[in-house]
């Protein structure tokens, strides 16, 4: 399964390819990224998005800054890069390990290819093995919800939710998939159908606002996650709460799916994550036509928090976490 | 208030023009209707819409028909004119309104012209009588959440759930108000906002899928109706029901607005509603891109029902109903 590489770095030529996911699914692009600049450009614009993915990319672009051999060069690239976006802790995350690395390094570039490596590696394992654990979950013939894009195409592996559901259609369970398009940019729409027909999964696209029908039909709920608090807050692609919230009035279990990395140890609740407000025309233009009156204000919250009291379970690599959240999730530590 | 008129019959040239909501909120476009067909292909393409309206506009449908002075096509065109959308009932109950008083008719063309002006009176009245009683239940400085576009752009009058708004405005409320984009069509981006800030309403446009994360900070919420059962089941366009989930966990107030002509009150509850499935390359292109992977299906439902144990009243223009609904819904026949 899985015919695309979200992400690769080549050695041999010190440059990172990309598939390019805003061309999706019109068109399968790659684009090469040279330096660590154009690896926070392509993270700020979303050309590659996805918590896990974005984390793997940082990792490269810091990569990339240390072909110079020029250390403050590094930091710099560090900085930057972390400055893409703030929702999603992945990408802290993989940049505290690396400047951990270059604090400890002998040769510089070598190892923060290692590094980088081995976070992909990684990456990778939890996707498989999120997946392995996950599925159980999963009946035969099962109607599942999902949202936005928590797939192979953000992850190197197989994805969160969405390796999950590969999984279970490897063992042969025949699911099918309710996507909602995930606006403002289409995630769902675009990604998130393109890459599970492709895989050979039962897939019906539908607006945002048609959750609440198409509930009562469904089985279970997967997203992923971009930040986990203490607590088990969930900060995801805006749309998860309300998501969360017609599962529960329904009675449909809802599960989030993201490797440990996702968690932030140091919020005691979701409250404390920070929320990326991106650009308004994302909504006030419909492919350069106006679609909202000029006096008009528009909000843009990129994210959502789902308080914990909404999420049935939390699939990770290493369990599936289940309330109290606080105590369970202080055990991953 | 109220700078446009969104119909208008003349009696001297026979024809009606019609505000093309189409082209909102970029162009205001007045287009001219001289024929039953023309009409039927407006309601049905949405070059008007909104529940109360279409009533209105297939009365003056029936009556471009009489111009020819023949019974059969008349009753042709109302043939026509109710198969051009199926939820919304005050598009039957114009054309049954209109059929009862061709059998009485001994003037055809003046009877039928009077019945329609009836009509469009009968609806201003009503928006003002929903906005006079619906206004009582806004607070000063009230974040009122709506969906769609219940305004004066869905009827010939102030509106229904609007008309509740510039009735409160004018009160000297200072109101605000969060309106959801509403996809696929996007009628509470494109017209919502236009007529809400053409009106001096302060109006912030957000995505379906952000409605809880600002539930939290709104008031009381306001929808339309297109059709409403007997059990006070409420017809309306898709992503009512999610909106009206959501208001409950968070305790707000939901409110639908509707004149009686929505109530049907030959049916026991909302599951008898007829939902119309819309062409689904309103969702699949995105200004004739495709942003849903080809072999994925889409779904697209135009309406949703929620039950009545989510409704909080449903404003009409006698008065604001309560539960218990069967009951009291009875006593309006």
């Amino acid at each position: 399964m899985i015919g695309f590489k979200t992400i690769e770095y080549d050695q041999g030529k010190k440059q990172l390819t990309i598939l390019d996911q805003t061309r999706l699914p019109e068109e399968e692009v790659y684009i090469t990224l040279r330096t660590a600049e154009e690896v926070y450009q392509a993270v700020k614009n979303m050309n590659l998005r996805g918590a896990p993915l974005i984390g793997v990319a940082a990792a490269y672009g810091v990569v990339l800054a240390a072909h110079s051999g020029d250390q403050k060069a590094v930091d710099s690239a560090c900085d930057l890069i972390r400055s893409a976006r703030p929702t999603a802790v992945n990408l802290s995350w993989a940049i505290e390990r690396m400047r951990k690395r270059l604090g400890q390094a002998q040769d510089m570039y070598s190892e923060l290819l290692d590094e980088a490596i081995t976070i992909e590696r990684e990456d990778k394992e939890a996707c498989k093995n999120i997946g392995a654990l996950g599925e159980a979950l999963i009946k035969e013939n099962a109607k599942i919800m999902v949202h936005c894009n928590a797939g192979a195409l953000a992850t190197s592996g197989i994805g969160t939710a969405l390796g999950i559901i590969y999984t279970a259609q490897e063992n042969g369970k025949n699911v099918s998939v309710y996507s909602s398009e995930t606006r403002p940019l289409l995630q769902g729409a675009r990604l998130t159908s393109w890459e599970l027909t492709k895989n050979g999964i039962q897939t019906y696209t539908i607006c945002d606002n048609m959750v609440a029908t198409f509930m009562p039909e469904i089985d279970i709920v997967f997203v992923g996650a971009d930040r986990i608090a203490g607590n088990g807050d969930v900060a995801n692609k805006i749309g998860t709460r309300g998501l969360a919230i017609i599962a529960r009035y329904y009675g449909k279990p809802f599960y989030a799916a993201a490797p440990i990395s996702t968690f932030d140890f140091t919020l005691a609740s979701g409250k404390e994550i920070p929320i990326e407000e991106r650009d308004e025309n994302e909504i006030r233009k419909f492919h350069r036509r106006s679609v909202v009156a000029s006096s008009a204000k528009v909000c843009n919250p990129a994210f959502d928090v789902t308080p914990s009291e909404l999420v049935t379970g939390i699939v990770t690599e290493r369990c599936i976490l289940k309330p109290p959240y606080k105590l369970n999730i202080e055990k991953l530590k």
